[in-house]
């Protein structure tokens, strides 16, 4: 185990009663394939990022029933299942999306092969995690479209639950934010942890000249003064008496931010402080980002936008039985419909690099793949063994940069329309 | 400990920063007050939901910074701030809303008094709990509202990060929910759990008859079938045809709910198996349910809206220092002022036990408490204890049942209005 904890109990019932019957009556040993998708993007969405996948690597290290989960189980259970779950270890095969790649409706972002016990247990536990990483990541690339070249630090956590905060951070970093405030985020992945100071610790002194002393005096003159507790203007002047133009940045966390930034910007320059950076933050989301896109701003901190996927908190995704025994198989009523079995896919692009076309296809009819494009799904575990030199944290943030650029320029807009490029389905 | 772990690193850093610097300059002893409270209720939402502080009190305990967590943060903090934190033991005093109470805008739900450096470390860890834990019962609690008599299970773990899904199914049995499909919130809450088959159940299997009848002969008559794999009006004659009369429940996760249900309904009179109930499932949220009343419903599953605080992921709480030394504090530029102080809080009522105000006064200024009125924030730590005897999950749930019986008619309503009832602040 990796040391964070069983996983097992992350998962709805109906794995588990499923799969008792399915031990009862034999069906359990039946090979299946189930594929992890969206249907469609969030509203309007133009694209969405793979996240997660390392985390559900992890996770299914950790994917064990030992003592304290079984016996949570008795009575829900029969022996014969509690027997099962003692020895479960998944032995079967996982191929998927690697993280930082682009997805689109009907991308197999993650396919499990195994027995039909084996892969089905696994559903809720990935699906939770690829829904919510998924979703944050998703949101934050388009907040790091709408900075540019403008740095963003993730500072979120106290919107969201106190795990899903890590978890955030870490997808908001892959996304591209540049740093994060959440410590364990910094402990657990390596994502630079930044922040110095909120409103408290103005409140805290007896005037706002000492606090900035103070703060200067403890965390030398590259830090952020905060100076907007009481007038933003007078903060400044204080700020710069304080540390000196040598100042290294100022946060402003509320008001008219553009206008704001304008002011600040002017007045720190005929203090001297030509240098001293102006931080931006306050309920900041993509559009509010591309509005500031003119105004003289060095960085922004993003909260509660980026954790709550701005708008779009879930992904969506979902994880489908598609073949069973090499049979095809799909639900077929009113709506929900799923395409059956086993698929890959490949992305087509023009020779200028631009992507044009998102190609689903059956595993077993494997596509023409020109110069270039490329083979999406990667290798990710191997008769349950999660294979070496997987891609990491860093290589997922550096596939995603690459792969915005390759996005046709209307899929890049903030605004409501169609996936960047079309899903296309050739038959076998 | 309780055995989770440490939550110390669940923080932003600037709490630590701040902490450092306060230690240097000699104020990190100061007495101080902080407040937690929502400023505004989401959009339009009419009441919310104090959910998480049962959460609170055991991540307090957590709250400790071992050799894992020093380690971490050396190089960011200094030696006198590394030795402080492994010394780190909350000696303060909470107060706060119990879980299952109401709150509106400037209720203050969370009341942390001890030194400044003692009550500013806790901010990310105590608004991550709440604003999540609270954003889901306030929306599952109006689900329940439209819901009536007919049982919810919460069913969204999948749609969420695998953690916050155990908190969910947590704060939305608190709001009423009857069951979750989350097997870590039974084990760890003693919430109900429940759950049968997936559609996979039925692809797995070479026919839909033998599906069911594999599920009955392993779950029971009492089981659930899921029909719509395939053609509903199909689906229930052979769940009838394998379980008989006697069948428990048919489930529908597709298609126009309301019409299918009352096909449904006739179809399973009319083959006798008048007691069979009808579950429905699939993208409900608490207007869907509403518009269900008049069907022949029996029970529902809930997945995403429930997780992501339908529309409102959430709940915007802020932790804001009010008090030091004896003194208030308030935050005074443009815009996100504050009201300086310790406040208590209560709830007058007509006689008739209906809602009227909210009122938050000054704590050194007592009001007057009236035969119908009640006094809200209950102790909940006194000199870093937690209090014995503290309201149950249990108590908690049945605390909102009578909360949500006293609010004025419009104020459960589902479309967006003022909230219940007025916040008022009486001068000390």
């Amino acid at each position: 185990m990796s040391g964070n904890g069983s996983t097992a109990l992350l998962t709805d019932m109906y794995e588990l009663t499923m799969v008792a019957a399915a031990l009862a009556d034999g069906t359990a040993d039946r090979r299946c394939t189930f594929e992890l998708f969206a249907r469609r993007l969030p509203d309007g969405r133009r694209y969405g990022v793979v996240a997660g996948t390392g985390r559900v690597l992890e996770s299914l290290q950790d994917f064990r029933f030992g003592d304290a989960e079984l016996s949570s189980l008795e009575g829900v259970l029969d022996e014969r299942m509690l027997k099962w779950l003692a020895d479960y270890r998944f032995s079967g095969d996982v191929d998927g999306y690697p993280e930082g790649e682009l997805y689109f409706p009907g991308s197999p972002i993650l396919t499990v092969t195994g027995t039909f016990a084996d892969a089905c247990v696994l559903e809720t536990l990935f699906l939770s995690i690829l829904n919510h990483d998924s979703a944050i990541a998703s949101a934050a690339a388009r907040m790091v479209t709408a900075a540019g070249s403008r740095p963003i630090i993730e500072m979120g956590g106290r919107r969201t639950h106190e795990q899903a905060a890590v978890a955030a951070a870490r997808a908001a970093y892959l996304a591209g934010f540049a740093t994060t405030s959440n410590l364990e985020a910094a402990r657990r992945y390596g994502v630079p942890a930044a922040g110095t100071a909120a409103h408290a610790w103005i409140l805290l002194h007896d005037d706002e000249l000492e606090a900035f002393s103070a703060q200067v005096e403890a965390l030398g003159t590259d830090t952020t003064l905060l100076v907007d507790t009481y007038d933003i203007r007078h903060g400044i002047e204080l700020a710069i008496e304080a540390a000196g133009p040598e100042l290294g940045a100022i946060r402003i966390d509320s008001g008219d931010l553009g206008v704001m930034a304008h002011q600040a910007r002017e007045q720190l320059d005929s203090l001297g402080a030509v240098n001293t950076r102006i931080v931006l933050s306050g309920d900041l989301d993509e559009y509010a980002i591309a509005s500031l896109r003119a105004e003289p701003v060095d960085s922004y901190g993003v909260g509660t936008s980026v954790v709550t996927g701005s708008g779009a908190p879930t992904a969506g995704m979902v994880y489908k039985l598609v073949e069973v025994d090499g049979r095809p198989v799909a639900k077929r009523s009113s709506s929900k419909e799923s395409r059956g079995g086993r698929k890959s896919a490949l992305r087509r692009y023009k020779p200028t690099g631009t992507a044009v076309e998102e190609v689903v296809h059956p595993a077993a009819s494997p596509q023409q793949v020109g110069p270039h494009d490329r083979v999406l799904p990667i290798p990710l575990v191997r008769g349950g063994d999660t294979l070496p030199d997987l891609p990491t944290l860093e290589e997922g943030r550096e596939r995603l940069r690459q792969a915005l650029v390759s996005v046709p320029w209307e899929g890049l807009k903030l605004s409501k329309g169609d996936p960047a490029i079309p899903t296309v389905f050739p038959e076998a």
